[in-house]
C-alpha cells in the first residue's frame, strides 16, 4: 500500500513562520514569492506521487545489475525513462544557477523538493541530489571555463555528478586518503581506489563526473594535504578516461542506489580551488549536503507515519478502554480509540512536524548567508546555519528512524511484511544516521566548531531568538504554557553549556564522551523552540489546522521534553565510566 | 564476517546467582547439575558455530521456495540435512518430558540453548521452538491418547509443531477469532484461514501438527468462545487432512523461516483441554514462549555487539583525545581510543548482559514454579515468572533491537552493507517487538494482569528481593555504590506504581497511555537489581571477569538510569494530551 500526500500546509507555515519573506526579497529570487513556490512544490508532489512513487517499491526489489567486464550498472526497470522525463521537464537544475542554464530557485525550495523526492523515492533521489551538490562545488569553486565546461550538462541532466571521498582505510578520517593526482599538461592524472560512490556508476546519463579528493605527490600528510579535482568518466572527446565501477556494495537498503567502488587509472582531472585545500571546497557543500540528509530522513519519516495512520484508521481490534465509545455496530473498535496507538503515532508527528520546521530554518538562513545585501543579515544567518546544521542532521536522522520504527510497530505484523513498504523506508533511511559524516562527527562537530566559533555567537544568535520569545510569552499565558517550558530548558541547556565549555579546555576527550548526548539536548530545546513558535502564529486562529497545531505543542511538551533532565544527568556523569576499561574487557566471557 | 563466541561464563554467572542449583536440586532434574549444564551449552556452542552460524546469511540470501499448486515449501540448502542431524543428535527433545523420549532439561537450559541458537540462525530455530511450545501444551492438556500419539514424533524432531492463532482480522484481540470446528465422530471438522503461521509448511520433517484456535458452532462471542485442537497436515493413515499453504509472507527479515497463510478445510482435528477453555492452553505456554522471543533478541544484539566490537578493535581512524594514546606506528589509532565508540558499546554491553540475567531469573522461576517439590517455593517462583515474563519479552525486545541498531552505527558504512550481517540481525530481530503479543501488549499484561493479582503479591516478592539486597548494602560500602541507586529507582517505582493503582480503578485509559512507560521504568529497576546482584557475586574476586562486572555495572547506573526520572514524568503527565485528538487531526497537511 502506497499512501502519500506532500506535507505542502505544514511546508507554507513553516516557510512563513521562519521569513521565507526575506528569501523572496532577495533580487535573484524575485520569480519565487511564497505562492510561486508553492505551485511548484504543488508541482513536485503530483510528479512525485503519480511517477516516483509508483517505482519505489518495484525498484527495491529489483535492484541494480553490475556487469563486472565493462563495469556497466543498469538501474531498476524505469528509472531511465523517469530521469529523461525530469531532465525534459526541466526539474534537474531548479535550483542551478540561470547563467547555466538553472532555474535560480533557492536553497529553501530545493531542499523542500528534496524531503518529497525524498519521500516518494529515495534511492533514485539521490541521483540528482548528489549533483546539485557538484553544481554548488564548481558553482563556489570552479575557475570560468571549469564552470562553462561542467555546468551546462549538470543542470539541464545530460550529466550527473558524484562526490569521492572515502577509501578502505578512511572515512571518518579523510586526513588519511591515498588517492595520487600527479600534475599533466594543464590537469591531473589521478590514480587510486575509493568507495560508497553513490551513483558512480549508472545509465542515466551520458557522462558522469567526479569530484575527487586526492594529494598531489608534494602533499604534506594528514587533511592538509588534500586537494579536490573533477574527473569525468569521458573526456571532452568522448573517449574513457580509465574511471572504472569494479563493484557494487549490497546493503540493508537503498538497493536501487548503486553505491560503487571506483577505480581510477591515470585518469585526467581538474583541479577545483587551491592546492592542498580541497577539504575547503568540501566544507562549501557540508551545510546542504548535510541538511539535506537530515532532510531525507523527515522524509522516510513523513510516508511512514502517514503509512501508518492508514493502516489505524481502517483496523479494528480490542474495544476502547473507555465504555462511551465502543462502536455498536462492530465486534472491535477502530484502533485509534487505544492510547498507545495515539502514543505512537503522535511521538511520530509530533517530531516529524518541529523537525520540518527546524530544516526549514536552516535552509533559509543557508539562503540568506548566501545572498542577502546586508553583511549583517549575512553574519547572522551563516551562523546560524553553522549552528543548526550539525543538529537538524544527526536529530532528524536519529529521530526520523526511530519514528519509522514506531510507524511499522502501529500496524504489528502487516508493518514488518513487504505489504505496507514500512520495511523498505525503515531500511532506507538508516543509513542517513551513518552517511555525511556519522552522527557522533555531527556532534563533535557542534561541540568542537560550531559551539566556540567566533566567541560562540552562533549561540548567541540562537539564545537571542529563544529568549525573545519566552518574553513574548509574559504578554500572553496561551503562549506561556510553552514559553515557560521552553525557558527551564534554555537555562539548563546554557549551565551545560557552560560546564561543557570549562571542561573542554582541559579534556577534549571528555567532550568527545558526551557529545553526542549534548547535541541531543541542544536539539529539544530547538525544537520547543520550533513549538512555541508555531503556537504564536496559531493563537488566535480558528481554522482546524491551527488548534492542532496547540494540541500537538502541548503532546510535545509533556511527552517528549523530560528527557532533558536525564540526557543533562548523563552528560553530566562524564567520561570516567567509560575509559576505565580496558579493551580486552569488552570481549564476552 | 560472521563473528560469534557463546557467553558461556555469562551464562554459568547468571546461573549461579539466580539459583541454579535449586532447580538442580529438583528429582526430575538430578541429571543436569551446573557442570552438565554447561556442557551440554558448550556442545550446543559448537554445533552452532560449526552448522547454525554457516548457514545464517545463505539462507538469509536464499529465502524460501512455495509452490502454489501443492502448497509446499521448498527451505533454503542445507536445512534438511541440518534438521536430520539435530534429530540424530537427540537436539530437538532435549527439554521434552523423559517419559515420551525427551532428554527431561529444564526449562532454564532449554531457553539458554535457545539463545545461542538464536544468535547463529534465528530462522531456522524458530522451527524447533515452536515445536518445544507445541509440546508443552500437550504436556499440560493433552489426555494420554494424544499424548502418546503426538508427543514421541514431536520430540524424536519426526514431525514439527507450529502454533495457528491469528487470523486476517484478528492478531491482538483473539476474541474475533473465525475459524469453525464441527463435531465429527470422536473428533472435529476444521475449516478457516490462519495467518502468520510461523513453519506452517515446510520439508524439514514427515508431518507438521498444528495447534489451532477456533470456534465450536455453539460458542459464545469473544474470547470466552474459543477452543483450542491439535491438527496434523497428515492424518494417521499417512493421507493429507486438508491442512494447504496457500502463500507466504514478504518481510523485513527472517527470509528462510516460512511465515504462512494457512487454508484448513474441513480438516481433522482433537480438542486439547476443555471446550471454550481454549485461551487456557494457550497461556500455559506463554510465560515461556514469551520469555522466548525475549531471549531471541538477547540473542541478536549478542552477536551483533561481538561483530561491532571486532569491527572497532581492528578499525583506525582519526586520533585519540589524549595524545599519550597515540601510536606512533600508524596514521591513526585503533577507534577503541575514541569515548563514543566506547559509549556504543557499552550501552550494548551493559544491557545485554543485565538482560540476559533478567531471562535466566525468569527461566529458573518457570522451572521451579512448574516442578518444585515446596508449593510456597512454587507459589513465589509463579508470581516471580509471571511478573518478570512482559518485562523481559518487551524491554529485551525494544532495548536489543535497539542495541543492534548502535552495533551497526560502531561500524559506519560497513555496518550497513551486508558484509557484516548486523543489518540481518536487525532485520531478523525487529519482529522481536511485534510477535507473540506487541510490546504494548505485554505492558498491559503487567499494569492489567500481573500487578493486581492476587492483591498485588507478585510484587511485594519482588519488591522483597529488591529490599533485602538494599538491606545488604548497608553493611557493605562497595555494594552500596550499586544498592543506593536501587533504593532510589525502587522508591520511585513504588510511587509510580501506587499512583497508578489508584488511577486505574476510576481510568484504565490512563492506565493504557502510560503503560509502555511504566513497564520501561519497572524494567530499569529490575536491571538495576541484576547489577547490584552481579557486584555482590563480583566483589572480593580477583579475576578479571569480576572486575570488568564491576565496572560494566557502574556504566549502567551512570549512563542508564538517569532515563528513570523522565520516564517517572511522562507517566505522570497521563492521558489527556493524546486523547485530545479527533482522528482527523491526525491526518498530514
Amino acid at each position: 500500500m502506497q499512501v502519500y500526500q506532500a506535507p505542502l500546509k505544514e511546508l507554507r507555515f513553516m516557510f512563513e513562520i521562519f521569513g521565507y519573506d526575506k528569501v523572496a526579497g532577495i533580487e535573484a529570487f524575485k520569480d519565487y514569492d511564497l505562492d510561486t513556490a508553492m505551485a511548484l512544490l504543488e508541482q513536485t508532489a503530483n510528479f512525485g506521487k503519480s511517477r516516483l512513487l509508483p517505482l519505489n517499491k518495484t525498484a527495491d526489489k529489483q535492484g541494480l545489475r553490475w556487469d563486472p567486464a565493462t563495469g556497466a550498472v543498469t538501474t531498476p526497470d524505469g528509472f531511465k525513462e523517469l530521469f529523461a522525463e525530469l531532465r525534459a521537464q526541466g526539474f534537474l537544475g531548479v535550483t542551478g544557477p540561470v547563467a547555466y542554464g538553472g532555474g535560480g530557485a533557492p536553497e529553501t525550495l530545493g531542499t523542500a523538493i528534496g524531503e518529497i523526492a525524498a519521500s516518494c523515492n529515495k534511492s533514485f533521489a539521490m541521483c540528482p541530489g548528489l549533483t546539485r551538490g557538484l553544481i554548488d562545488a564548481l558553482v563556489a569553486h570552479g575557475s570560468d571555463t571549469q564552470k562553462t565546461t561542467f555546468l551546462p550538462p549538470l543542470i539541464d541532466g545530460s550529466w550527473t555528478g558524484t562526490m569521492c571521498l572515502t577509501e578502505p582505510q578512511c572515512g571518518t578520517d579523510l586526513g588519511l586518503i591515498r588517492t595520487k593526482a600527479v600534475p599533466f599538461q594543464d590537469r591531473y592524472k589521478l590514480s587510486g581506489t575509493k568507495i560508497w560512490i553513490t551513483f558512480g556508476e549508472h545509465d542515466l546519463a551520458d557522462n558522469i563526473v567526479h569530484l575527487v579528493l586526492a594529494r598531489l605527490p608534494d602533499a604534506p600528510a594528514g587533511i592538509k594535504g588534500i586537494s579536490c579535482f573533477v574527473v569525468p568518466k569521458k573526456k571532452q572527446d568522448g573517449t574513457l578516461n580509465g574511471v572504472k565501477c569494479t563493484g557494487l556494495e549490497h546493503k540493508m537498503g537503498i538497493h536501487a542506489s548503486p553505491t560503487c567502488v571506483m577505480e581510477l587509472e591515470e585518469s585526467e582531472g581538474f583541479m577545483i580551488g587551491e592546492e592542498h585545500r580541497g577539504m575547503k571546497v568540501m566544507f562549501t557543500m557540508m551545510n546542504a549536503a548535510r541538511l539535506h540528509v537530515g532532510i531525507e530522513a523527515i522524509a522516510g519519516a513523513e510516508i511512514a507515519y502517514q503509512t501508518a495512520f492508514a493502516f489505524a484508521k481502517d483496523r479494528r481490534q480490542g474495544r476502547s478502554l473507555d465504555p462511551s465509545k465502543n462502536d455498536p455496530d462492530h465486534s472491535a473498535d477502530n484502533i485509534m480509540v487505544h492510547a498507545d496507538v495515539r502514543r505512537m503515532l503522535l511521538d511520530q508527528k509530533c517530531t516529524n512536524e518541529a523537525l520540518r520546521g527546524l530544516a526549514v530554518w536552516a535552509a533559509i538562513q543557508i539562503d540568506l548567508a548566501n545572498h542577502h545585501a546586508d553583511a549583517k543579515v549575512r553574519e547572522e544567518a551563516e551562523d546560524l546555519a553553522a549552528l543548526l546544521t550539525p543538529i537538524v542532521k544527526s536529530y532528524s536522522t536519529e529521530r526520523g528512524t526511530q519514528n519509522i520504527s514506531d510507524a511499522m510497530q502501529v500496524c504489528g505484523g502487516a508493518g514488518y511484511t513487504q505489504d505496507w513498504n514500512i520495511e523498505q523506508y525503515y531500511r532506507d533511511t538508516r543509513i542517513t544516521m551513518i552517511y555525511e559524516g556519522t552522527n557522533h562527527i555531527q556532534a563533535l562537530d557542534l561541540v568542537g566548531r560550531k559551539l566556540p566559533a567566533n566567541g560562540g555567537r552562533s549561540v548567541r544568535v540562537f539564545q537571542e531568538k529563544v529568549t525573545g520569545l519566552i518574553r513574548e510569552g509574559k504578554n500572553d499565558p496561551r503562549l506561556a504554557e510553552f514559553t515557560e517550558p521552553l525557558k527551564q530548558l534554555s537555562k539548563l541547556l546554557t549551565e551545560v553549556t557552560m560546564e561543557l565549555a570549562g571542561k573542554g579546555m582541559e579534556d577534549r576527550e571528555h567532550v568527545d564522551a558526551v557529545a553526542s548526548k549534548y547535541l541531543n539536548l541542544f536539539a529539544l530545546c530547538a525544537l520547543t523552540y520550533v513549538w512555541a513558535l508555531q503556537v504564536k502564529a496559531s493563537l488566535g486562529k480558528s481554522e482546524a489546522f491551527y488548534a492542532t497545531k496547540l494540541k500537538t505543542a502541548r503532546y510535545f511538551v509533556k511527552q517528549m521534553l523530560p528527557e532533558a533532565e536525564s540526557l543533562a544527568a548523563v552528560i553530566r556523569s562524564g567520561k570516567d565510566h567509560m575509559m576505565a576499561f580496558t579493551v580486552e574487557e569488552f570481549e564476552t566471557a
